[in-house]
């Protein structure tokens, strides 16, 4: 308790420090890719159809867009995000939207890369559920119409690894962006981009301490100039900010403040990318699922 | 045994007679609409969102696109299909491309239209699992993006019936077909569309009995003329047809035959229309899925 209001007390003297030295920054047109993992657009629509693929999953029903709906919010609005065979897991499964701006992934960053995050719900018994890696990559050789593709980006089909497949969805994730929000534009010079109303917001946003976590172009306190990502302790406030704020006593001018941040909130909103669907390569003739569902 | 014999050498009579007469004919640019459910384009779009989303499940796991995989062959690759919890049915799903072109619906012709169709799957238990059909519409009236398109297209959300989804479902799936392919090309009077192999193929198609089921522009055995769907006994042909034309005797010319016939099938196959993702409506900060998908 001692420890969170100390760190609540060193927030609000940073965050005041800090005030109108605040620098906001626009979401850039493109996430910097790896030099090991170069973007090509070959690559990014491979990435797409394995993004796609269902029969990445043991039971040929659950795809990378299953959880991480790109239709919708990116993610898949359930509590607890549902595999193969309605198995859930812990936790809701994070956006891929903007996911390429992290420093980190995971709900507990534990991996770096959008390539290492994107190998786990492969072989993750409630999610995808597939035993091993080798099993789902024998999956995919059995799929004809990825061998040219496959073998185009990577130079191997009948020798591909986890690792090709992870590069091709990671890099079809990194287009997975929506710069061109109100925001973006107003930070970059048009001054009528924003509202008065969002405006005032924007600046409670900052004054209020919703920049403590929440800075940087993609709101999740990643800059460019990031090499490793910075953990805090969660929750970063408790109930000591509640009585600090005296947020209960008298809703007073924070209901115009509220109607303000939500406006400036609001602005934040990219547009949505044309996604064409990707053609996924069939195999007519034949299932490459088992009835049975379960491993050789 | 007796009569399947007699309805091949019947099969055969009526063949040889028509043999010139076979009426190609290509596949039309857009599915007949029935004159209650005419096609508007915001039915459409409208039609597209709730076949991609997930809600309409009890899980919220399970789309129509879950088994009927545009992406793909328009089914899910499955030897049975998979709804919710892992759950099978007794049959693999149809596909969706060209249903439009068919007289009847579900594997068994049990119905006549697409929108008959589209309301079963809901409520089958182990597909899309909902409790009953009130249950999904009440799951669609808690999300607010789809208030501004029901009332569009239906004049009504509050008061929405299961048959407005069905009707804007059959909407959408009315757009998915595949005209523009070799064989269309062909018969609208490009002689170049179709290689001489390929029409010996066609020739072939014709003239071995395929044509009995597989005529008209869907090689379905609908056309536009059609009222009513016809059923016939399955299979079709049994193991006379092996014995008369001694298939097992001498491949022969059938080795050339083979290749010709897969030449004009490959002519079939249409392109795969450009459709882009729709932007499901989300609702943001609560999941609409109850953690114990069960029905209250």
């Amino acid at each position: 308790m001692y420890r969170s209001l100390f760190s609540l007390l060193l927030v609000v003297a940073v965050t005041q420090s800090t005030l109108v030295a605040q620098t906001w920054q626009s979401l850039p047109d493109n996430v910097p890719a790896p030099s090991a993992n170069l973007q090509m657009p070959e690559k990014v629509e491979l990435g797409k159809k394995l993004f796609f693929d269902p029969r990445l999953s043991l039971t040929g029903t659950v795809s990378c867009n299953s959880c991480h709906n790109i239709m919708e919010g990116g993610d898949d609005g359930r509590p607890t995000s549902m595999g193969i065979n309605g198995l859930t897991g812990e936790r809701n499964a994070p956006t891929v939207w903007n996911a390429g701006f992290q420093a980190s992934q995971f709900w507990d960053g534990r991996v770096a890369s959008l390539e290492d995050q994107s190998k786990g719900p492969i072989v993750a018994a409630p999610e995808m559920g597939m035993p091993n890696h080798e099993f789902a990559l024998e999956r995919i050789r059995q799929v004809p119409g990825y061998k040219q593709e496959f073998q185009q980006v990577f130079g191997t089909f009948d020798s591909i690894k986890i690792d090709h497949v992870a590069e091709a969805i990671a890099a079809f994730e990194r287009t997975l962006i929506t710069p061109g929000s109100r925001f973006d534009d107003f930070v970059e010079g048009d001054a009528s981009a924003l509202s008065a109303e969002a405006q005032q917001g924007m600046r409670l946003f900052d004054e209020i301490g919703c920049t403590e976590c929440h800075s940087g172009p993609a709101f999740n306190g990643w800059t460019s100039q990031d090499e490793a990502p910075e953990f805090v302790e969660f929750p970063r406030f408790d109930s000591s900010h509640v009585e600090m704020y005296e947020l209960k006593k008298d809703r007073g001018r924070f209901e115009q403040q509220v109607q303000q941040l939500i406006a400036f909130l609001s602005s934040l909103e990219g547009p949505f990318p044309e996604i064409t669907l990707p053609r996924i390569p069939s195999n007519p003739g034949a299932s490459i699922i088992s009835e049975s569902n379960s491993a050789p």
